[in-house]
């Protein structure tokens, strides 16, 4: 019976691996999707969601099944709920990657991002493909050390957002409204997929080490990434 | 023992409508703040937070500690998983809360929220109270119904929140970038808000009826409110 247990417990795994190359590649293709203007590609992310929260709810059921017949405690009760948190953040991260394709097909045949942020947009695409990369990469090793780099990727990626509103909100550039609706709700949708990309590696510290941030995780993240990103753009506002 | 067990989960359904009144009395206060750029209840809403967030973390070790002890199936288990995922929702709402609180605070001494868009933000913060109040009263009373005209109070929201898109990218408004950026957010924060009341209905539904909404659930709420907002933010634009 705990050999089968330990099975299912190494097929989650596998799925939630799958779930980070499904949202890693879903951020790569809309963000090119936005930059090339390709109303295709942003189609096929919309509809490729689907897979992601089909695996989401396929992953659920064996929690809850597991949970039920095997009775886990310690160690494997912790593993079990907290997959289930981490296919939740991934889900979430694919909605986020179908978010931005959506902006992008709405604003087809015009591109939504102005060309002079594009290089900016492409290297917040960049760093939300790498640290879902790595989110991927620390479910399948528990490397404790490697989830902990992520709060790296995550650093850069708040300074990227800070420096899109700087840019939004520069009295050089007099962005049209829309342009400044559509880039602050793609700044954000790129900001909360690194955050819930740190998530996922928070909770890999804590089934390895124990520690208890599972939850105080989450506020712990929305809060940095709070104060950062207003702080932050209030900067150029009052400068 | 299932007594015992019986006990704790009534005490978890406490909390949780314990949850809901600390969100809607948070919602509220930020929208005050926002309106009456009064940093100082701003603060107050922002220190306040923390204990939306302790009792989450109080209700996951509860829960967890539960399937330890109790090792329920069936129905309990349910109860159990699906109250974990309540408690995230509301934490959530509380950070959204926050959000709102901390553009309040960014802004002041003036107010973030043009006059003219006053009104506005007043209903939507209105219609926030007023679904997270419904949430509560669902949670302690199952009432289906009640679970399912929370769908029109998010509609209301949609429909404010589509308004708002139209009243910023109005010709005749000529918004500064930052009021632009203030805005875009805010409306985002409360049909976030919005959302994740309906989440937590729709999770008592499920707890009620046996329906498999759980997961598919969050993953149909994100997509109406995508569809919803994103096709409507372009009407004002093409109009």
């Amino acid at each position: 019976m705990r050999d089968a247990f330990h099975d299912d417990l190494d097929m989650i795994t596998d799925q939630l691996v799958e779930m980070t190359r499904l949202a890693g590649s879903a951020v790569s293709r809309a963000t090119t999707a936005l930059l090339d203007a390709d109303v295709h590609l942003a189609e096929s992310v919309i509809a490729a969601d689907e897979e992601l929260d089909a695996i989401r709810t396929e992953l659920d059921a064996l929690s809850i099944d597991l949970l039920a017949r095997q009775q886990p405690v310690a160690t494997d009760l912790r593993i079990v709920v907290t997959s289930m948190r981490m296919s939740s953040d991934l889900e979430r991260m694919g909605d986020l990657a179908r978010h931005i394709a959506k902006v992008a097909r709405l604003r087809y045949p015009q591109s939504a991002v102005p060309p002079a942020l594009n290089a900016h947009i492409l290297q917040m695409g960049q760093v939300a493909e790498r640290i879902v990369a790595k989110a991927g990469s620390v479910i399948a090793s528990k490397d404790t050390d490697q989830a902990i780099s992520l709060e790296q990727d995550d650093d850069a990626m708040d300074e990227l957002h800070r420096q899109l509103f700087a840019a939004l909100l520069s009295e050089k550039a007099e962005y049209k409204a829309e342009v400044v609706v559509d880039l602050t709700l793609l700044g954000r949708y790129y900001e909360r997929f690194a955050d819930h990309a740190v998530s996922v590696a928070r909770r890999v510290v804590y089934l390895v080490t124990g520690q208890i941030l599972s939850d105080a995780d989450e506020a712990a993240v929305d809060r940095e990434e709070q104060e950062e990103t207003q702080s932050s753009y209030a900067r150029p506002a009052s400068a």
